[in-house]
C-alpha cells in the first residue's frame, strides 16, 4: 500500500479537478475517521470484558446437609454469548489495526489507497451485520433471563442472577452502539467518495 | 426529484470526463440493482409468510376426563419472532418501494438524482442492522427452542412443536440472506459512485 499509486493519482486528480477544498475536507474526514474508529474500539472492548467478567456465583442455603449448595452463572453456558464475544473481539482486533491505519494517514497527511479503502469499507459493512446479529442473540437470550417465556415454559434466570443479567444486558447495548459506529463509518466513506454530491 | 438538477448534471459530466463507456456500466448496473432488489423481495417476504403461517396446535391424550387437551405454539409468544416479523415487514415494503424506483430508472435509463440514491443507500445501511437483529434474535430463541439450556433450565420445545420450529428456523436463514442482498446493494452503490477506482 504505498501512497504513489495509480489509484490514488486519480483521486488526486478528481480531487484537484473538483477544485472544492478538498484537502481540508479531507483533513476533517480523517480527524472523524480517527474518533469514530476509536469509538468502535471502546464499544467492542465494553462487550467483551462485561462478558468476560459476567460470572456469577450464588450460594443457597438448605435445611439439610450439605446446608448449603452453590451454582454459577456464565458466558459459556448460553452459545448466542459465546457467538456474542468472539464477534466483538474480532471487532475490536479489527478496529484496532484500522484505527492505527487511520491515525497514520491523518498524521501523514497522506491518502490511503483507494483499493485498500475500498477493501476497509467492505469489511466495515460485513462487520455492521455480524454485530448486530451478535447484539440480537445476545439480548434474546438476555431478555428470556429476564422476562422468561410462560408458553415456552423457559423461566426467568435474572431474580436469581442479578449481575450476571446486567452485564449481558449492557454488553448487548455497548455492542449496539458499535453497529451504530461502524455505520457512521461507511456513511463517511461514501461520503469521501463524492463529496461534491452532498450539500447536507 | 426531477432528473435535470445540478447533481445528476455534476454526474453526468463526471461521468463523460472519465469517459469509461459509463453508459454501458450503468446499464448493467441498473440491471444488477433490479434483480437484487427483487432478491430481497423474495427473502423478506418469505420469512413474514413463514412466521405468519407459523401456528401450531398439539393434542395431549390425557388418561382422565376430558381424556384431551391442546396446546399451540404461534409466534406471537415470543416477542423476538413479533420484532422479527415487523423488521422483515417494512424491509418488504421498502424492498417493494425501491424496486419500483430502480425498475423505472432502468427502463427509463435515466439517473436517479444522487440524493435520492443517497437516502436509499442510507436507508439500506440501517435495515441491514435492522435485519441481522432481527434475524440475530429470532435464530436465538429458535436455537433455545431446538437445543434448550440446562444451566438456565430453559426446556426444548422443538420435540413437540416440530412445524413451529421448522418454520421459525427457516424464516432466520431467509432473513439473513435478506441482509446479504442489502450488503451486496450497497456494494453497488459503491461501486457506481466510483467505477474508475476498482478494477475487479
Amino acid at each position: 500500500m504505498s501512497s504513489i499509486n495509480p489509484e490514488s493519482q486519480s483521486m488526486a486528480r478528481d480531487h484537484k479537478v473538483n477544485g472544492h477544498g478538498s484537502n481540508k475536507l479531507a483533513k476533517y474526514v480523517g480527524f472523524i475517521e480517527v474518533v469514530l474508529r476509536f469509538i468502535l474500539f471502546l464499544t467492542t472492548i465494553a462487550p467483551v470484558l462485561l462478558l468476560a467478567t459476567s460470572k456469577q456465583t450464588v450460594f443457597f442455603r438448605l435445611p439439610f446437609p450439605p446446608y448449603g449448595m452453590s451454582a454459577s452463572a456464565k458466558f459459556t453456558s448460553i452459545p448466542a454469548l459465546v457467538y456474542e464475544i468472539s464477534a466483538l473481539s474480532v471487532t475490536c482486533l479489527y478496529s484496532i489495526i484500522t484505527g492505527l491505519l487511520s491515525i497514520y494517514a491523518y498524521m501523514k497527511g497522506a491518502n490511503r489507497s483507494a483499493k485498500l479503502m475500498f477493501n476497509i469499507f467492505v469489511m466495515d459493512l460485513l462487520l455492521v451485520g455480524i454485530v448486530s446479529a451478535a447484539a440480537g442473540a445476545g439480548g434474546e437470550a438476555a431478555y428470556i433471563g429476564l422476562r422468561g417465556n410462560k408458553a415456552a415454559k423457559w423461566p426467568k434466570i435474572c431474580t436469581i442472577y442479578d449481575t450476571f443479567c446486567l452485564h449481558v444486558g449492557f454488553s448487548c447495548l455497548t455492542s449496539s452502539f458499535a453497529a451504530t459506529a461502524l455505520i457512521f463509518l461507511i456513511i463517511l466513506y461514501v461520503f469521501t467518495l463524492s463529496p461534491e454530491n452532498h450539500n447536507y
